[in-house]
């Protein structure tokens, strides 16, 4: 029987602060080397920070990770350390030799295995994942070998993330070679459901090559992105042995035990797979891991991904703008529970449309979360832009301009606000208004981060009931659910007077926008053609504002920004 | 001696318009077979329009364009024709047995030989480009055949686009196979420089393996790229025979004629190469392409650009704001230019620190160039806001506050004629203002598209004097050109009290930004470490307005939008 303890390091690593991250590397080294592992592993481009994009290409960039893989390096003493990094291999691809434009040099997604003071091995990512929110191809090169490596006694495959999602990837080349321990590092995004998809197929995986499989996965908030760690170790018949906190950094210590007899080539009787404990400080039985479910695990995400880009981007304080609405009274509950009430600042700018509810409820809502309400008017501000607009009016009657204006004036009130004080504004669009562009661009589109940018509108009506259900009293106003959704421009507007009720809208729109279904396809369903035409032409038109827009959290499969790359100038009609 | 008549037919098709694009793509066939061609060859993707984006995953639009795949095979009587599209092979990437996510279908990047009414032969596209603006990884499978086909008695080889780059690309193969023509179909978009540096690589790539190599490209505007024509005839010897025009559609037919006993396996001669003539409406001859130099060519670029940007998305007029500037006075002439003078109305917006110059300036460029000139003051909608932010200003001094406060008035203006018009915003931000962050998001940054986002302030200056020089007499005023340039957002404001002197400025931004040189590399050009580290800086905390930015026309060889995507939240400083 072979026994070995490892650690699996679950950080919240920042793209570029290679400093940062390897002190942060550096010291879960020291902590997993004090609780006795043998082995800790840590996310996929630990040191990088992920997705690093462009900074890839910058030749100083790659240069300086490299002088950080020294210093994590010369950290190993008495512990074997797993680490993503970037691997500077030069390699010119095209044309060079006439001297002509050569694509740019790519580099490897590496994961470093340093022991005992130096780089003893690197395995280069295979699987490149170039689809959705990746660009893999853009930046790095393949690599080729699956190679097994004695650590502690215990012949150890390396993999990197979608090298994983291949069953004849590199895992089955390194059990047939005798791996008995996969360890696979990660860069993994959130979206709703991915965790249990995970969770599904690295059982299948540990079961099928008869190996324990150490998945370690990032944690924290990244532009857009969301990784929601909850890293995970699985046993020989697929079974989950221990799992780490979701959401959060966590280190995370298993002691396994092989059985030295069993083999991976011939039939065998079920490797005996514990974690065992030998100390109250070494157990994973002791370990409570927060994992969430359902709309909870979404809502977490958007805390993590809310507190992530704000404080990531240096900045301490937010700005809402605050209608009395269900998704600013959505947004303005996750930033206070993402960044404590008192660094966040709501802004209730009235018009001539608001009913007095909405300014109540905004009130109401501020007072429940114990945030700040400043309150601002806009009454005189579109007046003397209406005067000013007159004469080039040309007496046409109310229509988008004139409500665009009212949103715009909102914009740059809280715009200025942002510029004196120095806080960032949160935009408070949802996913389906995105999609059918029912925002005001350079409006109640302006602020750097758009949180509900990828919820759907019945989604956030059920994110504000999970919310409301944390406490004893709910924070958010039962009015501000109940009542019909309007952008109150102009007098008794509703939502639904320009969009089918949310129920239809939201599932045309997965069916379009997420899932590629065609015309016929969403019609076959039982959607009115009408209608379905109507949703798709407005999803279409309105590309040019997506592109304008802050980016926001993904939490669906599908979000608008890098994960949906469409063509603004677009005569292509699906019906 | 074989001859034969090739006839290169560089269209501008429009992204998604299959219709339309296979009734263009007919309609040259027609023309082509009217002139007696044997071949006629159309470029990359000229079924969809290039670059068709995330389209490419709707499996049907994939369909759709099939569709239109038969319509053009069906009209290839008499005439062989050769056109790019998207070729359907479903391919299930990843571990879709496992009922995962599997990776989406991928279709080939494809060039269809269509003779006698139907398809005859498909080539797939090996090479993809995936770094710069390009993506194909995201969207195609690489072909692996690099066959040879016989066309009207001669052996002809196809390749699309970035294939031609590799000098073991398959032409390599092609041409050792016998092929004595290599039909080269492109989506190849301009720089400035570009077309030189192509040609030089086609004219070695034809010598090389002793081949008449016809180069067809696109020809158009889309989104930020601009396709510049240029399609071109290079003997086996890299002699040019013939050339298309630049930024503008054309039907360039030649007559080949190959000697019989020259092979490509032995030593043997020259070949000769001849455009003949047999009568006036067939000569090569008389084809006088318009082709473009230096600051004219990118002039050029920008007129394509920006016309096709506003007529593919479906305006007939724009508006753009007039401060006097040099920047809204080189895109006003552009986009007079571009579109007429009966379709561009300027807006000036002068407020209580823009000088009595400017206004005049404004005023004399909209008379020389003939357009409308709307004004509107912003001094009463400022002091409006400036009362309501009172309160919470603080007390606080002038600041960015104040001076994004009156370019946010203009935008919403300028956005409130857009909507109750119907009329495009174009902006006028150059490139250095973009990499500095030097503009008002929301502001002066508001628009639907930024005619010179891509070009650097010196450029702006060139090119000014270019338009200038084109009449008798210029229609920049020369007072415009000559006065330090200035937001006039406070009083006695100067760029150059914010930023170097633009000398400096675009030279580091050229370095950092489109070629990632170090800090020390920049410095040891001869800057000062200080204004280096100010300058990368300021890009780099500037990343959050471009990703709000319009797009633009992409001159460079790197631009903002798709040709650099920097993460957000990003902490690595280069010094």
């Amino acid at each position: 029987m072979s026994t070995i303890r490892l650690a699996m390091a679950q950080i919240n690593p920042t793209v570029g602060d290679l400093q940062g991250n390897t002190s942060k590397i550096i010291e879960y080294i020291d902590r997993s080397r004090e609780q006795e592992a043998d082995i800790v592993a840590f996310p996929e481009l630990a040191v990088t920070g992920y997705p690093p994009e462009d900074l890839v290409l910058k030749p100083q960039f790659v240069r300086d990770n490299m002088e950080c893989v020294d210093r994590i390096s010369a950290a190993s003493d008495g512990i074997a350390a797993i680490f993503g990094y970037l691997d500077d291999r030069p390699d010119s691809g095209r044309d060079d030799g006439d001297g002509f434009t050569p694509a740019a040099t790519r580099v490897y997604n590496a994961a470093g295995l340093a022991f005992g003071g130096r780089l003893a091995e690197v395995y280069h990512k295979i699987h490149l994942p170039n689809y959705g929110v990746f660009d893999e191809d853009r930046y790095f090169k393949p690599g080729e070998d699956s190679p097994t490596y004695l650590v502690a006694g215990v012949a150890v495959g390396i993999t990197i993330c979608e090298d994983i999602w291949y069953p004849d990837g590199p895992i089955a080349e390194q059990s047939r070679a005798g791996a008995r321990l996969i360890v696979n590092i990660n860069g993994s995004p959130f979206h709703a459901g991915r965790r249990v998809e995970r969770e599904r197929m690295l059982s299948q995986r540990a079961a099928a090559n008869r190996v324990f499989l150490v998945y370690v996965n990032m944690v924290g908030g990244q532009d857009e992105l969301v990784f929601d760690g909850g890293s995970m170790v699985l046993g020989p018949c697929g079974q989950l042995i221990a799992r780490a906190s979701q959401f959060e950094e966590d280190l995370l210590v298993v002691e396994l035990e092989l059985d030295d007899s069993s083999s991976n080539t011939e039939a065998h009787g079920a490797e005996i797979a514990s974690a065992s404990t030998s100390g109250p400080d070494r157990s994973v039985v002791e370990h409570r891991p927060s994992v969430y479910q359902g709309d909870g695990e979404v809502y977490a995400a958007l805390l993590l991904g809310t507190r992530d880009y704000v404080r990531k981007c240096g900045f301490d304080r937010v700005l809402v703008a605050m209608s009395g609405g269900i998704d600013s009274s959505l947004v303005a509950a996750i930033a206070s529970d993402a960044l404590g009430s008192e660094n966040v600042v709501g802004v209730s700018m009235p018009s001539r449309f608001s009913s007095e509810g909405s300014v109540l409820d905004a009130r109401a809502l501020a007072c429940n979360l114990g945030i700040e309400l400043r309150e601002i008017p806009i009454e005189d501000g579109f007046s003397v832009f209406m005067d000013a607009l007159e004469p080039h009016f040309d007496s046409t009657g109310w229509g988008i301009a004139e409500e665009n204006l009212q949103s715009r004036i909102r914009g740059n009130l809280i715009m200025a606000l942002s510029n004196k004080l120095g806080w960032l504004v949160l935009t408070t669009g949802n996913k389906s208004e995105m999609a059918t562009g029912y925002a005001t661009i350079y409006g109640d589109m302006a602020g750097g981060f758009a949180v509900i940018k990828d919820v759907p509108k019945l989604l956030v009506y059920r994110l504000a009931r999970y919310r409301n259900s944390l406490g004893a009293e709910p924070v958010i106003p039962q009015s501000v659910i109940e009542k019909p959704p309007s952008a109150e421009l102009r007098p008794g507007q509703k939502d639904e007077d320009s969009l089918p009720p949310y129920t239809v809208l939201d599932s045309i729109l997965e069916a379009y926008v997420e899932e590629d279904r065609s015309f016929d396809e969403i019609v076959e369903v039982g959607f009115e053609p009408d209608v379905v035409r109507r949703v798709v032409s407005l999803v279409d038109r309105s590309e040019y504002k997506r592109r304008q827009a802050p980016p926001g959290i993904k939490i669906t499969p599908r979000n608008f920004g890098r994960g949906r790359r469409m063509p603004i100038a677009n005569r292509y009609r699906p019906f």
